[in-house]
């Protein structure tokens, strides 16, 4: 099958109303007066960002829910994508299959639709790239440049189950059946934080979402806020199975460098606190504080009496 | 160097306002009031799209300039682009420089820069995918599908140079040293019709860019339509070089398939054929009535005798 049928087959049931069926080269998207249009951009290389045996329906969900994260972390309600695929030669016309329905699932999920892409061959590995588009109020979008000394530090959800799931992933068993089965679908599935992100938008003063690990990506806000962040370690909301695996002898550092996680981690004022938990509990989102902002910079991970914790990476680099 | 340090050096000097200096994860994009966004998205890998030989300044610029391209037909104003690097492990520092000059330089003639995108290494070959937007006025856009019996069939420009250029590329020399060297930087360096397609959006009842072939586009214009096309290959817009390739025995099919013309093929009523030279003059870009649209379905590609020229292909298929 040729580029052009593999689109109508499997990727014209995916297409928004702009998207003129995928039959045009172009997609058209409106915004109502006031609104503003977020973009991200994520491209992925199987044996880089993405196990050669991760199921490619997995592997189409991740990638798009990574996309929505950074909206979630904006603030930013999603309003569709555009993904360029590039096909090693010889793929199958199942895989294919597969990887739209993985599409297609979450885009019931999450109530977005196909705006437009690419399909090509390639003879390297499958590589991914998906563009989101986003829409805030104008003028609203949460950045991470804007962390105050004073702010304290939150995070949603619990850090390092994807971390100790691609070990799963690797063939390592983490406690339980049940627990290496919890922590591998982390791994797989990210939940991006939108509900959180639309709802408390006005109350974030900075936001990234957790993919280079906690200790980098906090380290993102303090460098681009000029400010230094501690974070605590005994405070990282961590799941039944990375207490399990810590209880076990493994590193919290581990866990806050890991990354995947796809938590948005964010500063607020601490007069914000009783509104955020608030909003918290009407997204039914897990909301930790993890620390506080300062002067200075750099981001410094402490234990409970105060001794800094020593962190061998500052989370992944691809390059 | 790593993923931070490269997009700090080569791709934040590229960076609009709205990037954020690329510190961020995300971008924004304002439009006015009655404003549409255009998306467009194309990837391309080496020794598929373009040849490993191909200078990256050129392999830039040209990815830049073909989904510019796209929005020319769309006749929307082109407002910034993302871009996805997966350069291959080994890649130098100098290769990443001569890359982001080109996007340099192209940025400047045509007036937008850089919103975001990612940076990341691969296994294999150089791809690239690059997330073009444009505007246009609410509801303006020029579609493929909205072809109609009685319009005539025009085109942007010459058609060939590129697949001759290609041939250069190869090695081949076609014609005088001049004629080869025009028709190389024909092949890296194409001409998205911009201007024109702005100002004559309102007279463009249906418009693509030729990147498959003229005849394969004009085949995506008819099929979309529901109308079929005729192109007459003694009308077809030719340049010297082209010219003289045919006279030393050429086939007319070979220029009206060969594709990366990146020119604007469409069709309009004959009663705005005037108004199309006027605009045509006054954005210096060259115009040639090429064919017609009728009824039923499919394109004819026929000698000034009225016979049908046989077609071997129509137009390239990258999977």
């Amino acid at each position: 099958m040729d580029e052009f049928g593999l689109i109508a087959r499997y990727f014209r049931p995916l297409a928004a109303p702009g998207a003129l069926d995928l039959a045009d080269d172009a997609a058209t998207l409106s915004l109502a007066t006031g609104e503003e249009l977020v973009l991200t951009k994520d491209a992925i290389v199987a044996g880089i960002h993405f196990l050669a045996t991760d199921p490619l329906d997995y592997v189409a969900r991740k990638l798009l829910r990574a996309n929505l994260s950074d909206l979630a972390a904006k603030g930013a309600r999603p309003a569709g994508y555009l993904l360029a695929c590039c096909w090693p030669k010889g793929t199958t016309e199942d895989s294919i299959a597969l990887f739209a329905r993985g599409l297609a699932h979450d885009q019931d999920v999450y109530g977005i639709k196909l705006l437009g892409g690419d399909t090509t061959a390639t003879d390297g590995p499958l590589t991914l790239s998906l563009t989101a588009l986003g829409i805030v109020p104008h003028g609203k979008m949460v950045h991470r440049s804007s962390a105050r000394a004073g702010d304290k530090v939150f995070v949603t959800g619990t850090i390092g189950d994807a971390g100790l799931g691609l070990k799963v992933a690797h063939g390592e068993a983490i406690g339980t059946s049940e627990a290496s089965a919890y922590l591998l679908q982390r791994y797989r599935l990210p939940e991006p934080r939108l509900a959180f992100g639309m709802a408390a938008r006005g109350c974030l003063l900075s936001a990234i979402d957790v993919s280079d690990g906690l200790i980098a990506d906090a380290g993102h806000i303090a460098k681009t806020s000029g400010v230094s962040i501690i974070l605590e370690a005994a405070k990282l909301p961590l799941s039944a199975a990375a207490k399990g695996w810590l209880s076990r002898g493994g590193s919290p550092a581990f866990l806050a460098t890991c990354g995947d996680d796809y938590e948005i981690c964010f500063t607020a004022s601490p007069r914000a606190e009783a509104d955020l938990q608030r909003l918290a509990t009407k997204t039914n989102t897990q909301v930790t504080e993890i620390g506080r902002v300062d002067t200075g910079q750099g981001v410094r991970f402490v234990a409970a009496d105060g001794a800094e914790i020593p962190v061998q990476t500052a989370g992944f680099r691809h390059f």
